[in-house]
């Protein structure tokens, strides 16, 4: 398959690094020469840089539109309706940014943070596909296959479902680790001394449900101690602390949890 | 260092496999013969299983008390005052346990999740240790440096400061992968979709703060897309969703946050 990429940040990188093992890229498009010639110079085989849209080729058989979600709708604009097909790999767009401006459209979505420089396991990310037509799902999906590791079709319900539980799962819980490096700034400790810690509690998620997994003094319906918490958090980490306890209450001992006041 | 373990649990069994490296573990007290055994049988040397406080050794050079939190006190009425060294091992009992009743004492605190067929890297678990006296410290500091990752001193304040803070960081987060885990089931996905990303994230924190590393919606200041996932959310995850968006605006965007309404 002959691989055109619009973008050159860190998706588009990771992206371009692992097709390129099995996929001709033919082109690496960025807004500056610079950033173009950076991604082409880390691929194997002859891609051309390009900055202008007007030198886009007309013969790849995917166009890969990798640019932040807000600049997507502006390069479909900005691009003809070549006979290959076009995706996008953000999360956060639906398939519909294409519609009635290209034939052939889909999106080929990892579902991973990319920084340049770290290395990301591509073979263990999860891909989120959808298709304009069966034909261009089943051969995003037999593309995505060679890549990547769980593949699924995700229309646009159920990528904003996976984007809802995505800012649980990742944000939020950075958030928490957050507020943990901040009450411990006082004692001259970090998050830091966490992290063995907190690669066993996300570890356990390989053989536990998260329900299962659950430990601390919200699980164990320790009124006592969640009490004797709440008095030493500053206020709004007290608002939080309250109203997280209460939740964990109610799944594990419902009984106890109207005894938390928010 | 002779070194009696009272308790046959998970702690006990991680610590006793570690000081047994270069320390003789002499007895393994448990409340079951058999539980006391199958320990016994792990280390290496002639330690003495025993399930009676009266068969307590008295020439025992360190009694360590690897028990459940609130079976700490209990053994430390049931048992006599050796002249060896006494410590515990719970992050939520202070020192004071010992006091009155105990010559020389301490907490041997290691800041970790056991589960007894996971392997622990206790060359990286940071240990936290609090002692009777200069001299029951120094000892305590120097037998977790030969068995641990970075090793603090840490009276009840700083241990309270801490588990606070482990609330937070691994409870809380833990919750946050929970209320993904739920939200996901409807579109027959899974929280161990997000293992892959959850790993980068917590990744990050090894070369960045928290802080540094947030990204999603609140940390974009994004409020179209932080009101179009509160208008999708059971009103349980959307009052959560609310509050934790509006404290990611205070600390990021604080001219929007008022625009949460919880």
């Amino acid at each position: 398959m002959k691989i055109a990429i619009i973008g050159a940040g860190n998706v588009a990188t990771h992206l371009a690094l692992a097709l390129s093992v099995r996929e001709e890229i033919v082109q690496v498009m960025a807004r500056t020469e610079e950033s173009a010639q950076r991604l082409v110079r880390q691929i194997p085989g002859d891609a051309e840089p390009v900055t202008d849209y007007s030198r886009l080729t007309p013969d790849a058989d995917l166009y890969l539109i990798s640019v932040n979600d807000d600049a997507v709708a502006s390069v479909v604009d900005s691009t003809p309706d070549f006979p290959g097909m076009w995706a996008h790999t953000s999360g956060s767009v639906g398939a519909e940014v294409f519609q009635g401006k290209k034939s052939r459209y889909g999106v080929f979505y990892p579902l991973q943070t990319f920084s340049r420089d770290l290395p990301v396991k591509m073979e263990e990310v999860p891909m989120f596909i959808e298709g304009s037509s069966h034909e261009a799902e089943a051969t995003l999906c037999a593309l995505a296959r060679t890549i990547a590791g769980p593949v699924e079709i995700a229309g646009s319900e159920r990528r904003k479902a996976l984007h809802v539980a995505a800012v649980f799962a990742c944000n939020f819980a950075n958030l928490m680790w957050l507020e943990a490096d901040s009450l411990l700034a006082d004692s001259g400790l970090s998050v830091s001394f966490f992290r063995p810690l907190l690669e066993a509690t996300l570890g356990k998620l390989s053989t536990m449900s998260p329900r299962d997994a659950m430990t601390g003094p919200g699980r164990r319906g320790d009124l006592e101690v969640i009490s004797d918490h709440l008095s030493r958090l500053p206020e709004q980490q007290r608002r939080m602390y309250a109203m997280l306890s209460r939740r964990i209450l109610e799944i594990y001992h419902p009984d106890k949890a109207s005894e938390i006041h928010i």
